[in-house]
This record gives C-alpha cells, sequence and structure tokens, in this order.
C-alpha cells in the first residue's frame, strides 16, 4: 500500500519508519529538504497513485490549515487526507467540509505513544466513514502496537471522533497523574515512611492502581529520590483545557479532571510543590516534555 | 517456615493456599471450625514453634483489636505479630506499644490483590525494624507476585508505613478511577463519539491512560455497553477518608483525591450519574465490593 | 432625557417604571401591545429625537441579535445602542462591529437586582467608550440604588466589559451558595448541633459571612427548617459555563467555581443532597428561579 | 450582673470593655498584671458571689486546659465556666465532663466580630443547656451588636455547638474568600476590563453577591489597585481544617471549603497568585491577621 506522508519532524519521522518496516511504501514530505523525499507537495501527489492516500501529522492550528489547503487544490476527487496530529476536533468538521467541496475524503486519527511508539507501537483512535477507516486499516495496522487489534485502535466515529477520543485520554491522564502526585505528597510527608521510592516501585505488580504513569513515577524517583533535581512547574497542553471545556458545554460534572488542570496553572504562579514536581516528573518519564530543571524556569512546550 | 494464621475468610483463605503451595508451613485458625486447623489461639500457639510468627488477617477495628489482647496473653517474649488487616495506621502504633510491653515484637503489612491475588499473588508493603521484616521475608516471598521482589513488595518504613502506603494507594485509586469516569461521562455524552467501549478498550496498548483499571473498565463495557444494569452508587471505604484527612492534617493539597472521595458520598444522595456508574463497574470489576443493581438500594460495603 | 426601552417583560416593565418615576422620558416597545407604548421599532425610532438612545433588554442570543439588526436598519449615524440583557460578552464585540459601520455607537451593561431591582434599585456594570457611558449616565443614575454612585454603579471597560463583570459576578454567586450550602449540609448532619436555622440568622450581624445570600439562607430556614420541601436540583445559567470557559481560556485557577458549577450538573443527574436543597432554596429567595418542590420535576430555566 | 473574664488581651480586653459600657460588673484576670483586676485566678474567684459566671478567653489548647484544670480546683457546684476562645469542639465536651465531676456547670461560645467587635459588637454561637444559657443572657445581650437578638446570636444546641457553628463559619468564610479571589484573579486577566477595582465596588448595592467581604476587597483594592504590595500566601486556622475534617467523617460533600483549604496549602508552598493575593488582602481587611508584604516571608498566625 502506497501512503503520503506530511510531516517527518519526531513524531512524523518514527512513524515512517515503522511503516516502512511493515511494508508500507511511505513518501515523505517535510519542510526540512534532507528528510523530505519529494521537493513539495505537488511532487508528493503526483508521484502517488490515484486514489491516493495522504497523513497529515504537522502542528495543529494554522500549520495543518494551510497543509490542507494547499492539498485542496492539488488532490482530485476519491483522494483521501487524514489528519494524525493534535489538531482539535472541531478543525476536523471544518477540514471535511472543505475538502468534501472538492469530492476529497477526510478522516482524523488520534495518536498515543511519543518517543516510545517508533519501537512499541502507537495506539490509534480513528473518525470517518466505514470506508474510510477500512481503507486505511493496513497504515493502522502498521503503526500500531502488537497484539489484538482492537487494543491499541479503535474507530470511535464520525469525522472528529478520533481527535475527541484522544483529547478525552488526555483529560484523563491529567487526572491519574495528579492522583498519583497527591499520594506522592501525603507520603513524603509522613514522618514514619521512610522509603517513598520503594513504596511506588512495590505498585508494579498485583496492585489496583498498577500502570505505565506509576511505573514512570517509580522510575523518576528511582534516578532522583525526592525529585530534588526538578522544578515544579508543569505547563497543560490544549488537550486538557478543551476537554473540561467541552465537559461544561455538555453539563458533564468533571471535578478531577478540572483539578488537575487548575492545578497545572496554579504551579505556574511559582509554587514549589511536590505534588507538581511529580507531575513533571511523570511527563518527563513519558517523553516529549522539557522539564524545567532548578534554577531554569521557562515555558514547557507540549508537543 | 512456619507461621500462625489469624482469619482464614475471603482473604486469609486464599493467602494459606498461596502460602502453602510456596513451602510455608502455615497453621490457621478461624472462628469457622470447617475453615480452621486448631480449635482456638491458645491450641495455635501451642502448635507454633517459638520464636513465633503469627499473622493476623482479621476485620480491622475491634476485631483486631481483641486478638492482638489475646495474643497478649498467650505469646512469649521474642514472638512476633503482624498484621495484615486493613487497620488505620494508628492502631498500628497502639498495638506495637501493647505488644511491646510483653516483649512480643510488632509489624503491619498493607496487602493488595483482592481476589486475583490467590493465583496472581499479593503485593505487599510492610512497615516494622528491619530485624521484623527480615525475618518474615519467607512469608512475604511466598503471597507476592513472581518477578523482581521490589516490584511487589515494600518495606516502607516503620510501624504503621506499611497501612499508611496501602492507604495512600487506595486514595490514589479513588482518583484514578474517578479520572476514568469523568472522561468515560463525556465520551458518553458526545454526539460525534459513537462506540466508547472501543474507545476504552483501545487504550490498553501504547497509550498513557494504560493501567489494569483502564482493562477493568473496557472490561465492564464489554459486557454491559451504556452501563445499564448498574447504579451510580459508590460507596467509600475508611482508607479514602483517612487519605484526606491526613493531608488535611498535613498540609497536603489533595483535591483530586478529596474531590474523589466526595462524588461518592455525593452518589449516595440518590445521583445516577454515568461516571458514578463507571466507578461502580470499576469496583465490581476488581472483585471484592457488590454492585447495586438497579431496583436495588442498599449499603455497599467495602472490605 | 429621553430613552427608547425594548423589551418590557418582568425586567424590563419594572426598569421603565423606575426610570419614569425618576423623570426620565421612556419610550417602551414589546411585542406585547399590552405592555408596548408604539406599535413597532419604527415607530419606536420615530417617536425619539436625534441623537437617540435606545436599551435593549430581551432575551439573550437570537432575540437580541435580531433586534440589533432591525435598530442598524432604522437608527441613524450619532444614535446610541445599549444592551442590558445577559448577552454573552463575545455577542457586544460582534453588536459593536455591526453597528459601527452605520455609524451608530453600542454600548453594554450587566444590570443586577432581579425582581427586588424596581423598588431597591438595579446594579449597573457598563462597558463602552467615555463618551457612551457619559451620555448614559442619567439613565444609570435612574436605575442604580441610592447612595455614592460607585458602590453600584461602574464603568468596567471597553464594550462587553460590563457583561463580562455581570458574568464574573454570577460565577462568584455560584460559588458563595455553594460554600453556605456546604456548611448547612454539615451543621445539619451534626448531632449536637440542634438549631441550624437559629445559627444562619445569628450570622446577620457581626459575622465575617454576613451577606445579603445569608439573609435569603435564614428566611429560607425560617419558613421550612430542614428544607423538607425542596428539591435538591439546581439549574445553572450560561454565565456560570462562561465563566469556567473563560478561566480555563486564560489560565487562571478555578477550583472553587467550577466546582460550584459541577455539583449543580450532578444535582441534574437525580441527587437529593441537603447542600443543593439549599442552593436551590437561595436561588428562590433572590427570586425569578422556579424551585423543584417535592414531586414535581423539571427544568428549572434561569433569568 | 457580674462576671470572672479570664483573659484580656485584644479580644477579651474589647469585651472587657464592651460589657462594662452595658452594665456588667466583670472582674477580669490576665497573667499580666496591668491588665488584671486581680493577683490570680484564687483571689477572682474570691471576688465573685456565689453562684459564679466565669468567662474563659484564652488561646485554645493547652492554655485554655490549664485554666479549666485551675477552676475546675477552685470553683464550688453550681458555679458556670464558659469558653469563649477558638477551643475545638472536642474539648468542649471533655471540659464539661471533667467540671461536671465536681458539680459545676459549663457552656461553650464561639465568637466573631474580630478588631470591630468592641464598637460593633460580637456574634454570638453558644452551646449548652437552656437554664446556662439563660444565665448567660445579660452578658450575651451586652456583647452583641444592636438589633434584634436572633440575628446576632443563637443558642446552637448541646455543650460544643458554639464552637461548633462557629467553625463552619469559619470554614464557609474560607469558600466565600476563595471565590472572590477566583473572580478577581480572572477580572485581572481580561484585557477588556479596564477597572477591576470599580467592579468590586459597584457590587456594594443591589447585587447578589454583597456582602461584608465583598467590601473588604472592594477596601483593598482601593488602597492597592493589583494588590501589588502583597504576597499571595495564606495561612489557614485550625477551623477550615476541622470543618473538612469533619465533612469527611460525616460523609458530607464539600468540593468548595475544600478546595479552598487546599489553596491556601498551595499558596504556602510558594505561589504567588493574584487569587491568594485577593483572599490575603480581605484577610487583612477584617483584621487580626498579618499580611505577608513583598519581600518578606513569614508565617502568618491566625486568630
Amino acid at each position: 500500500m502506497q501512503l503520503g506522508l506530511i510531516g517527518l519532524g519526531k513524531m512524523g519521522g518514527n512513524m515512517r519508519d515503522r511503516m516502512k518496516a511493515a511494508g508500507i511504501d511511505v513518501i515523505g514530505y517535510d519542510t526540512n529538504p534532507e528528510l523530505s523525499d519529494v521537493k513539495d507537495l505537488k511532487e508528493l501527489v503526483s508521484k502517488l497513485e490515484p486514489p491516493r492516500n495522504v497523513w497529515v501529522m504537522v502542528p495543529a492550528g494554522k500549520v495543518t490549515q494551510s497543509v490542507i489547503d494547499e492539498l485542496g487544490g492539488l488532490l482530485d476527487k476519491g483522494d483521501l487526507v487524514i489528519d494524525g496530529g493534535n489538531s482539535k476536533f472541531t478543525d476536523d468538521a471544518k477540514h471535511e467540509k472543505e475538502l468534501a467541496e472538492k469530492g476529497i475524503e477526510f478522516a482524523d486519527c488520534g495518536v498515543s505513544g511519543g518517543v516510545w511508539g517508533k519501537e512499541n507501537g502507537y495506539a490509534l483512535m480513528a473518525g470517518g466513514s466505514n470506508a474510510n477507516i477500512e481503507r486505511l486499516m493496513p497504515v493502522f495496522d502498521a503503526l500500531r502496537p502488537e497484539g489484538p487489534r482492537d487494543e491499541s485502535f479503535c474507530h470511535a466515529g464520525d469525522v472528529g471522533a478520533g481527535h475527541y477520543v484522544k483529547m478525552v485520554h488526555n483529560g484523563i491522564e491529567y487526572g491519574m497523574m495528579q492522583a498519583y502526585a497527591e499520594g506522592y505528597e501525603l507520603l513524603e510527608a509522613k514522618e514514619i515512611v521512610k522509603d517513598v521510592p520503594a513504596a511506588f516501585k512495590a505498585w508494579t505488580r498485583g496492585t489496583v492502581v498498577r500502570s505505565w504513569l506509576q511505573e514512570l513515577v517509580a522510575a523518576a524517583l528511582d534516578k532522583d529520590p525526592g525529585l530534588t533535581q526538578i522544578e515544579g512547574f508543569v505547563n497543560d497542553s490544549g488537550e486538557g483545557r478543551w476537554t473540561v471545556q467541552e465537559a461544561v458545554e455538555y453539563g458533564v460534572p468533571m471535578p478531577v479532571i478540572s483539578a488537575s488542570l487548575f492545578q497545572r496553572f496554579f504551579s505556574r504562579q511559582g509554587t514549589d510543590s511536590p505534588a507538581m514536581k511529580a507531575v513533571a516528573a511523570m511527563r518527563n518519564e513519558f517523553g516529549g516534555h522539557a522539564v524545567t530543571k532548578k534554577g531554569e524556569k521557562g515555558v514547557v512546550t507540549d508537543h
């Protein structure tokens, strides 16, 4: 199967490698000519056999919009664009409509996995018509981890549903991280508890709270007990904010995820809380998030 | 190694089986003569070679206190009692003092694993002196899951630290469950999302939110999409309350775990929220917690 | 001074009476001919001397938009429209722009006071240019309570700022109500406290928590100790939701106001909490909000 | 009426003045001889006609306990002690029991009013038997503000209920302050809002959020718009913590008051949030709370 892939950065580049290893014929484009297989989008399109499939993996917002705009002028009726970046779900409806005016199909996909994805595979949450999702299934199968398909891939619903599910995934992530962080801070405060890192590590097997995030806390504490090298300063990505705003819009009570978000806002106002250090450490462990080390102070950019 | 085990109920009985399978010479006592190896505590003590080790696995509070009292009159200097029940950590300090007056040693252990523990092993969080924890290590090794010791066992600190770490573990569990539940409710509310069970299942591999609890939600949704057979009614165990009260005592901000606890309180006042159904379903899945089915309405007892 | 007033319902009608009593020459229009002084907006405009001042006091959203649209076609350059309804601040910027294209001035005003305003006066939060606010000052002075102007009137900022300040006012109101409600529920739960209504009433003079809302709780408890005739079911108005969404947009931690909003969402899912009864009772007392009485169950519409 | 008054500090001294002005024959004792009417408690007791009434107004905890102990040895059967300090309600039950063994009566009273009380009067929340409260009514009437008795005095219930109601009063106060503070921070963040101090002041008459605390925010902003001279650092008193711990004990959902408490905890970890500055400013305004000014950093002691 042939696929055009636009955006060969940290995420897109790794995804290209994983797809190629699985036998997908990927033609990649990037603004960086050292990474790119073609000189521009026009050449990319010319190298793909119709009906074409093009995966967009560029920064959400303006960059994605300009790529969609340009593809709208280059692709033909029956071609299919899938946005795998971190776009807001509301952008998907807009892009679907804009491309549909030219007979071009559209689908969206939330991608989870970060720096670990190249080796372990990416979890995929897709939105779009049955036909379009079916059409891209070889690509999804190439990207996802080994194991049963439904444990790392879902067709969540209509266009936008993929990014929506990924957005909620991130909201849940905020709440889980804050829960571990609060537990961490209390354990650190209690005199009779002498070995907090050992406690977190001992939760790896057999407990109710075992999880990947728990393993990340344990790993961070193993390297730096007391988290003395980490600032209690945690940024937020748009997805947490959107999750809370959607909950408000739909009248869904969301005390925990909103509280997690607000603690991040609060951490930016200068606090140095142990819990926020733990959240920062978890983010550091799962990669892609710079941690503000002691002495520095800067804006942490989310991917 | 020889061990006296007091309490052969759902937890204690399974633990006996697992320890015996690992070669520990367990002599068990239970008030139910059909389960018990001996007719009373006196006979139990007489069958153990000094210095004796006695594991207490009975309901926290009055029952544990009366067993400690009786053991205080039966055991000899140098014997060791370990409380593996759900005692509050403040009880541990009291029991340690009471037994120390008679030269009897004391340790405590938080045990996680529920109905899954017999087969998979129990996670263990121990508190006490180095000598006492070392002395019981063959027992801990028999109970815990396979794999590196430090991934399911910790010596958390002084007497009380084992139960304290287990208490915080449960507090974290509340927060994680609520985070998933809030995400579930929002996904259910959103029109473009058509397959919420598939979304939860797709988070099993490769995502940041993968965890045992996430698998439990997925399993519950697989059986009953929409959770139509479950009341949004969730009880709380003492450990969640103690966690929040300790946080308040120590000046530790705990917005997420407290919010999770309060939503449980609130659910008892008659709500029928999707999120609380999801929490109830998770508890059902990990066992030991009766779920209030539609039409029933009753007090759910925590273990 | 002459003023056109559009919308003579519960709020607008009372405001007309208060303005007339203060000597403002009000010409009112309402779709209900029994209330209206003129047969349509065209006649209203014809009866006003240029430069005209027109106060719009109709439901936010579509109705306000259609009035603005129609006024845009009827008014002349230099005329001034002020929206005193419950419009979202984002509508103000739009209306300002639309009218500016025709040389018509625009201002906005949040109005607080409800059913008590006719007699006691309305608190006013205005947004717009200095010139426009100055121009309407006789109207503001007619509407506001006796006392120093700055204790019931502010020129909060640019167009939209009036509605914005009123929106935040409502968000704060949610938080205050929930604080009293939580205190109420705890007092009701405590055995040694025998007279909760007396406690709330005794806070009227000399305490830190004295307020109008506190007096309303006391009044409600005086009529119905135990709030036995009230359902714990509380709706929310758009303004609470907008407040939280704005906080999320601006990265402002808002744990208390968001928690208050979420408890209202939660109360709609079937709870019967004492705290939510107290919130419902307060809303009942300050008027304009139907309370769901025992046995009924319906949507409570906010003004 | 004759009254022994123990503790003539900031609160007790002002209360003595107010009671004397109302015709109560107060004999005061303080460890500071310059303030005291008698040289010790023995002399105090000797100067009072039996049956004696003694009001204790000393720091909660150890100091109150030692005064209760000493009075137990000096007073006679039928004498009455009332604790008007900031004791925890659990202490009241203990003190009642200890004195009852000697036939001495006991009552408790929460007192609100701070530095404003001498002139304006103190709000009083009393606990005890009907007979004892009736017996002290001339004292209560002397202390409370002018106006109907039930607007500043209540007999809340049994011994302990007075302090309990005062404790909940303080918890509600936390929630209210945080609500205003969150609103303040959002208004400060919004570009179109140009005059935040004017907004707060304009809420004084006719609004739903008008209150004494609102007037205090307005006064603080009048003096220091932007609150540039205040650190966002807010301590908590025991009463807020006890309120949340009681809520947890009784299964009462308390999301708002707990969130307010946690934000104070969080503020001590080094944040510099506008909302916390606003809370600090309110506390400063109502007196008795030192504010941490820029450049200082210290523990703020609650009264």
